[in-house]
């Protein structure tokens, strides 16, 4: 086929969401297949506020595999989208030997590009690549025509994707079974369910180079005596409690909970040996304002949790939120006091009594939160209907380039 | 009487040691006896360095018991102190009953004067109050010429104090009865054992308020389930190599255990509801310049603890002290280059190579520690027999007041 007649690609791009556990997965039984030792649960982040878009195309044309992350070319070979890739392929190829053996309407034999990008900065330390394998997943399935338990294809290329697979609250089970079909995600209650509860990411500052979360987990499993007891004999009850304090609603038990168990796991990195930190005084500071604040109402209304990086995810319900975030402001005064400091869902002004400002009596720390994103549980993947947002061309390359 | 016949007091002055646990006590299971709910190993530290100096004297001329904490009188009521003078007077008084009924040479009916201070500052965050009450009970013990295991008395004053009976090596074993009558210090080895063992206390700056140890431990035991099991399925087994390592003089396994016992025990103050924070900036620098050193050699040759508080206490052999050191004044550049940044037992020059710097890799943190105290091991209380020594006089009252 000569070059310049190259077979116009199909394309379909999807959206997907970052999620934030708040009982957390740390520790892998299998390294291959991502198998946890323990489940977890996380609330879905509404993805008008952060998402990973991905666009897949197909063509007989297309010589290889190919993928381009935030408008850079990437090296396809990747162990983890191999797996993604592979799976895929291998239920597109068992469901047309089902359905209709014979027929390669899906373009399965065809080549794939693919092109991936954020809508929030890496910089943020929200782990991309959950939004990002989510994302793939769910557009190949689409283009391949592959439906089913899309989020144990998901798991195989980051544990947490499989849990942006959906919606709202969503629990990953850990599965029992050796070869992981039984490890998979369950939407807990849809995004609807809890409409007053609200979600503010705390972005720090000078965020120091840190050991990644695949290389951590492994340094706790083998490590940690601590983690082994938390993944056998404190996990499973939670996951209960959890369970339970969303489906009531239950603000209290719903924020006790998952302030506990973001501790937890931090307990756990640092009974590493040796010892991992995630948290730098920046975070040490959100959480005594959070429970200064709390102590000050003489009830839990604001929850902080945090993963592999110093950043606070805060929640709180809708009519806190003004309030909590000029506490925000107060003890870590931004650069300028601009409007820029909040992103997202637009956050009413307040005014801190000085009752309140006392009762908290931290020093400030100007500087040391960079910004906040103001957000809401979402819903999960989504295709994109609108060809004109695609992110590869008619030539099935990126359209923006960097 | 009349005022100025006043008897001549009879005085006694002791000293006594600070001691650092490398197996961490950290919860009771009896608030009022002292009761731990794990047993603990600590190295007793050189009185040259650091020590609790105290002066009793009884006469029959004093109207109530008094006491002088570092030039300033308190309160004789605290219920710790009460515990410790009821207890001395009561073996005291078992004695005379049983050795020789009648006899009260020991002024057993005298009030008592006590008068004690440190040849440390509080700031340098040492726990003054184990030396303390091991230097208070030590001291009425003579006093009183009570003899026996004095370290059960001790630690009804506070729990760390019995293990600051003896020099060297100590384990305090938790015990099983609900008097508390097992719950007692013994030497593992003493401090000749392992003469090449050093000590240096890195003494942090800047230090915040932080909550107390007996409140906190309160909290944790409460609200922690890794303490829990911590305490009932790991200590047991670390005390166990403990041991073997001290015995062994085994630097390696000794100084591998010390960390991770730390750890766990900060990972357990992380995992307290709310949270408890006593490592900051500064540990986790040292933290990391630990392991980092010992990375680059391929061995352990220098290990941290940290009591509730910022202050890393180091352990390591003589020949490892002036280049370790160096590092630390390297990576925490002092105030002013003085020689003053060292305490204690002299620490000879020793250059650090740019390939060392390298390795370890940090961002120096200027004044971070403010200095080092360098000392080893030591020996248990001592009676002080020169009678200038005395911090009380003729008059029953101290020498130097504030």
């Amino acid at each position: 086929m000569p070059e310049n007649s190259m077979e116009k690609p199909n394309i379909v791009t999807c959206t997907a969401p970052v999620n934030i556990a708040v009982i957390k997965y740390w520790g892998k039984r299998n390294e291959e297949l991502i198998l946890p030792i323990n489940s977890s649960l996380s609330v879905t982040l509404h993805q008008d506020q952060l998402k990973t878009t991905t666009s897949v195309a197909t063509s007989r044309s297309f010589q290889e595999d190919r993928i381009w992350l935030n408008g850079k070319e990437e090296d396809i070979s990747h162990p983890r989208l191999q797996s993604c890739l592979r799976e895929i392929r291998r239920l597109a190829r068992k469901r047309r030997n089902n359905v209709d053996p014979g027929l390669d309407s899906t373009g399965l034999s065809h080549k794939v590009h693919i092109c991936s990008v954020n809508n929030f900065p890496t910089a943020a330390g929200l782990a991309s690549s959950a939004a990002g394998f989510a994302c793939l997943v769910y557009t190949l399935a689409r283009v391949f025509g592959v439906e089913g338990e899309l989020s144990v294809i998901a798991r195989q290329g980051s544990g947490s994707a499989c849990r942006s697979m959906y919606g709202g609250f969503v629990q990953w089970i850990m599965g029992q079974q050796s070869g992981g079909k039984d490890s998979l995600a369950q939407q807990v209650e849809p995004e609807t369910h809890w409409p007053e509860l609200r979600i503010l990411v705390l972005v720090a500052s000078a965020e120091r180079k840190h050991v990644g979360s695949t290389s951590g987990m492994q340094t706790s499993v083998q490590t940690s005596c601590l983690l082994k007891h938390r993944a056998e004999s404190v996990v499973p009850g939670r996951m209960e409690e959890m369970n339970e304090a969303v489906r009531r609603r239950d603000f209290t038990a719903f924020a006790e909970l998952t302030m506990k168990d973001s501790n937890q796991f931090h307990a756990t990195c640092l009974d590493t040996y040796p010892p991992i930190f995630y948290l730098n005084s920046v975070s040490h500071q959100v959480i005594h304002l959070v429970h200064r604040y709390n102590q000050h109402y003489g009830e839990t209304r604001v929850a902080y949790t945090f993963d592999a990086g110093p950043n606070a995810v805060i929640f709180t319900l809708q009519q806190h939120v003004p309030e909590f975030f000029q506490a925000v402001q107060h003890f870590f005064p931004p650069e300028s006091n601009g409007g820029q400091f909040v992103k997202g869902l637009p956050v009413k002004h307040a005014t801190l009594s000085e009752e309140l400002k006392q009762a908290i009596g931290l020093e400030p720390m100007p500087k040391g939160i960079r910004y906040v994103i103001s957000t809401k549980a979402g819903p999960g993947p989504c295709v994109v209907e609108d060809d004109t947002q695609h992110l590869l061309g008619s030539d099935g390359l990126p359209k923006n380039k960097v």
